[in-house]
């Protein structure tokens, strides 16, 4: 984009495409409306809510109303959220009636619950009709609209969820059965207020196409497809990404965020931890005369802490993410505890035998650490054992505290962890010491 | 699951699910068949292909079969790669001739390549069918098992790919207009060998519910659908996680990992990250003499290296999800490295304003620091500025690296980071100090 093209250019989609992520809003617009019919419309619907609204926001009024009646009400609704909330009623002035109506009614939900994320519009059918009636019957309702089609629900005259045929099935049965006959009474259901992350979990689970979303009179209200479901995933493993690296989630792309918003996203948590952090210097200067009479002691510090933050964030990542994956709940705290005992005590071992062994080498080659060197490498072995159980287990309990309490467990994060066990790790380190070098060197 | 139950209990799927995270394979098989007929079916599809395989071999081979043939080729592809390979042949002899035929073929590509994902069955038409004939020839192919029709593909004489149809399209085209009318030619399509994660971002970014996988003639060999990708999704952002936690991925979920191979998986990663942390203990040995004349500077050496560390930890895991997005690009190195540099600048100030406060606060109160505190509390200033920008930059930077040397950017774990940072943080500490301190404390 170093030169803006001229009135005559043509830009194919993959140009486009290319140059999308470091454009100006200005020259997204330019580049799109320099795209030809055809491609245009496939560009624009594979835009995100909020570079749809950008682009619909920096065109004429006239293509505006062209690009916004291509949306389907839940997908129109996603951007109206991305717009200032005095401009939203000048959009919604330019979709039809049923539309405007529906995307109100859509915009009512919480953006992360099952009723924000559904489509009002799913093919439906009468438990009456038969296989033939209902093709002709769907063949009509495709005309105005429908989105999605590959589930078709069943529902009584008062709009109640009755069942569910797949178009595979509807169209396998022979001509003349009834859909009464054909179709399965099971169907997994979703209330309108559930929270996305628990939808995905569900139609992951299930390896559904498409849930209703019903109301508490089983009234269906909208349907959710996977292919918004692959969004929800992705935008959660972000979050949870994010938050294990010790900072808030971003809300936009990291090239999209702007520097304020990515400071202020990152020096909260940043800061936080920081006065955590100060209180090792408080715990260094408990024991400032011990250093003061054998430096050694000072040198493993680093060695010491690290190994129990690396352990710990190992353990909490695991646990996080099979909690995410409902692989591992709450009342499996018992089981995990057993486990990671255990692998802490293993982990100990192998990392303390590593340390010892450089102890004595280094000792052989260098005479680094002096005449009492077997007890500083039993201090620095037996402190290993101690700290990495130590972060192994708070590591993997931390995460079923945090959800006991009703919080995210990705806050358990991996810099957080780390800052939990270097406090209790110097304490751990230097107690040791004082109980094995009292005497000797201390 | 503490009593077995007798012959007459009907357990149900509810029961039974809850039951399952902690239920021994025999247990899993009894409960199993303790399943009403029509639970039994559902209960079986939502189970992952390696649990499917554990019921499929604990069962009776009569059963075996029923529950083998209820599986698409693509997915009873996935319950024989979970299968030793002994056993595999012995299970496809349960299946049909083509059923077999087509596992076979599947069984041909790697697990995570788009051939390895397919369904080769797919509903497909000529070009020069009518809508009415197209809407009966499909009535006809959806008895013979087609997994998914929402997609329709237009094939020419040698099963090259002309164009595709949605099923809303079908439906809401007047009766007779042909295929060839109705079809769009622009068909997003994926060759066999291409990774799962590049297939799933593709199907993310375009809105798709399916995308077909064609050979170098163009012609057609399946189908991958959305419903597979959500799986892929959540595999490769767990895989992702866990290596950021600073460990190899786990294949199993969490409970379900023996113990020795949840060691292994961690062992090796935390002892390398062990003999890294170690060149922290030299590091620290070569400032021996100026910790044993200002104890006061190793008080502050946690604090420090743990800042680095966290701000890098930030750093790093940001750029590795957008990578992983495809938000941020190798050519993108620059700007990113731009806005780093600032964000590193802006942070480690904020810190160090933190940090001197606290220095001031109890200087103040407790006279901690002695004579020179204002000296120390400006070491402890400039070498956060330092350490949080060293982190910050290095932190965004290693994923650019390690992916232009072709490996999983998600290497570069927040310990991984920590212990990069800790052993030049140490230099930067103590070479500010030097500068500083010399001539008073040094």
């Amino acid at each position: 984009m170093d030169e803006t093209p001229t009135s005559t250019t043509i830009l194919s989609a993959e140009d486009l495409r290319e140059a999308w992520p470091v454009a100006s809003s200005e020259d997204r617009v330019l580049g799109f409306s320099r795209l030809p019919p055809d491609e245009a419309q496939a560009f624009f619907l594979s835009l995100s809510a909020r570079e749809q609204a950008e682009l619909v926001l920096g065109i004429g009024a006239n293509a505006r109303r062209l690009w916004l009646r291509l949306l389907a009400p839940d997908d129109l609704a996603d951007v109206i959220q991305q717009v200032e909330l005095e401009r939203r009623a000048d959009l919604l002035a330019l979709v039809d009636e049923p539309t405007r109506a529906e995307t109100i009614g859509l915009l009512a939900y919480a953006e992360d619950a099952a009723g924000g994320l559904m489509n009002p519009r799913f093919a439906r059918l009468r438990p009456e009709m038969t296989m033939d009636e209902a093709i002709s019957y769907l063949r009509r309702q495709a005309r105005r609209e429908l989105e999605t089609i590959y589930y078709v629900y069943v529902l009584d005259r008062e709009q109640r969820l009755l069942g569910v045929v797949s178009f595979r099935e509807l169209f396998a049965a022979p001509p003349d059965r009834t859909v009464h006959e054909v179709m399965s009474e099971e169907v997994v259901t979703v209330p309108e207020e559930m929270d996305q992350e628990d939808v995905a979990r569900l139609i992951a689970d299930h390896d559904l196409l498409a849930v209703p979303v019903v109301d508490a009179e089983r009234r269906i209200r909208g349907i959710i497809t996977v292919d918004d479901i692959v969004d929800v995933v992705e935008e959660e493993a972000t979050e949870d990404i994010q938050k294990l690296g010790g900072m808030a989630a971003l809300d936009l792309p990291y090239l999209d965020t702007s520097l304020p918003s990515l400071l202020k996203k990152r020096a909260g948590w940043l800061s936080v931890l920081f006065l955590g952090e100060l209180l090792t210097a408080s715990a260094m200067g408990r024991f400032e005369d011990e250093i003061a009479r054998a430096v050694v002691l000072a040198l493993f510090v680093p060695l010491i802490i690290s190994s129990g933050g690396n352990s710990g964030s190992q353990a909490a990542t695991l646990i996080i993410r099979a909690m995410a994956l409902g692989e591992v709940r709450l009342r499996d705290w018992w089981r995990v505890m057993q486990r990671e005992v255990f692998a802490g005590m293993a982990l100990g071992t192998i990392l303390a035998t590593l340390g010892m062994i450089r102890l004595a080498v280094w000792q052989s080659l260098f005479d680094t650490y002096g005449e009492h060197w077997h007890l500083v490498a039993i201090t620095v072995g037996l402190s290993l054992v101690g700290v990495v159980l130590w972060g192994t287990v708070s590591g993997s309990m931390l995460p079923f505290v945090i959800r006991r309490l009703g919080a995210d467990p990705a806050s358990a994060s991996a810099p957080f962890i780390a800052t939990l066990v270097d406090v209790s790790g110097l304490v751990i380190y230097f107690e040791v010491a004082r109980t094995i070098l009292g005497g000797t060197l201390l």
